[in-house]
């Protein structure tokens, strides 16, 4: 549906996640990077929870929320900086079972502005799969910012 | 500005947050638990970082959605319990720093439907403060839901 | 893909649209009802525009707000009130054409609180499309409240 | 709190104000025009109602969207062009009353991005008020773009 300007962005894509320590610290992976999709999983992790057992609403939309801004950044230019302006997020279930795996993928993309929703899905031990969250996300070009590589 | 049903809502309040591992996980800390209000702050931690060095948004919204919803959680009735049914975050600066505080306030407070603001600051060594993001959230209190303690 | 509680939820919908005297006043109609599914349309009108002549991105989630709402009302028992709890907008495009179509679809409906996804279609003469505004919207089902009818 | 760049900015805001068709249809006044305040107060009118007959959500939306934008454009130079990227609206109450009341005011005011919080209250016969909504948005000064003036 939507084309990449820069052929290597799968490489871009994976490289900045590689640079997200807090990516690491969570256990999450990126799985699929396509051009304005992109797929993080994250395994049931205790020490995530909130009060009920269930994972935190904040990690829930951490991983909602690199999923979303990479699926913007694989269709912007090599030299962009991404970052997110704001999201919205609506928590649907209890976010518990085996894993979550957050879909990020662009609505629309400008020049300087993208606009992407996703959806964070909680995996039982069966492979059955309910959705437990749904994101809207407003995701933001930097060129040549202090600080904000690409 | 609200008064609490529970007069014992402090202990409640802390008692749940005693509770949640991701709390743990990221060094947060609850400090002010007032009637309606609720201050979280967490130091500034390398393995929380994006991929600009900054602390993830996704965590920095971690630390503003428990205050939020303890501040919520701290006029409800003492057989409550508390759910986030969504939140919106605008990323307003860097959350880089010395530490980060959040803080969550109640704007309307119902027998069902809570909802707060807050917003998230980042101290620099010499106690500088500057706003680095804002939140609208919906909150639910909810009674007699398997799973769900109070 | 959802089942409606109540068999006569298209007349209980078409009841409700027609008390919304702000339909009238910006002459929008109610297309199609399905379970969990409502289509508003409305025609391009000078006098809803904001200063670039583009339809005020307030009226544009006027007739989303009302697609989602009645989505919702769609799956709700035949004795709930509909009420929005709150709802967050993307504007994607210039909001102008011959016409506006807004499309408001259930991603979860729950005893409470109903989830909905949306979207606003501007067609030009050939009725070609494009998006103009996403949302996503929480909308609450209210029983026995005063002033609030079914 | 804010400094304008513009000295001219309450006749810049007035100016378009006028040129919204959308504001003399809802009888929408701009009162107060401060650099990153703005106030717009409308009548409570019947032809604006939802079913239950409170001033429809999007109604509320629009004005405050307008307030919100018109306190951003404030603080914009001379030659930008505003436009809403999104906003988040919170339905506190019934929108019921003689008359509402749309407060937008600025939060942090960017090159490109500027975030502003707003506020509706209802006013009745008696004239005291109560808050009915509450908006976290996004604007976005736009320079030299084809059919969006300053």
């Amino acid at each position: 549906m939507f084309e990449a300007q820069d052929s290597h962005f799968e490489k871009r894509v994976r490289d900045s996640f590689a640079r997200q320590e807090a990516m690491k610290t969570i256990n999450a992976s990126l799985e699929k990077v396509a051009a304005g999709e992109v797929t993080i999983t994250m395994p049931y992790q205790r020490n995530l929870t909130q009060q009920h057992g269930f994972i935190h609403a904040g990690i829930v939309a951490t991983i909602l929320d690199s999923a979303c801004g990479y699926a913007a950044f694989s269709l912007m230019p090599a030299n962009a900086a991404v970052l997110t302006v704001e999201y919205k997020i609506n928590l649907l279930a209890a976010a518990i079972g085996k894993k979550l795996s957050a879909y990020g993928h662009v609505i629309r993309s400008g020049r300087t502005i993208t606009v992407c929703n996703g959806e964070v899905f909680a995996y039982d031990d069966k492979q059955d799969k309910k959705i437990v969250a749904t994101m809207q996300s407003t995701i933001m070009a930097v060129f040549d910012r202090e600080g904000v590589e690409s």
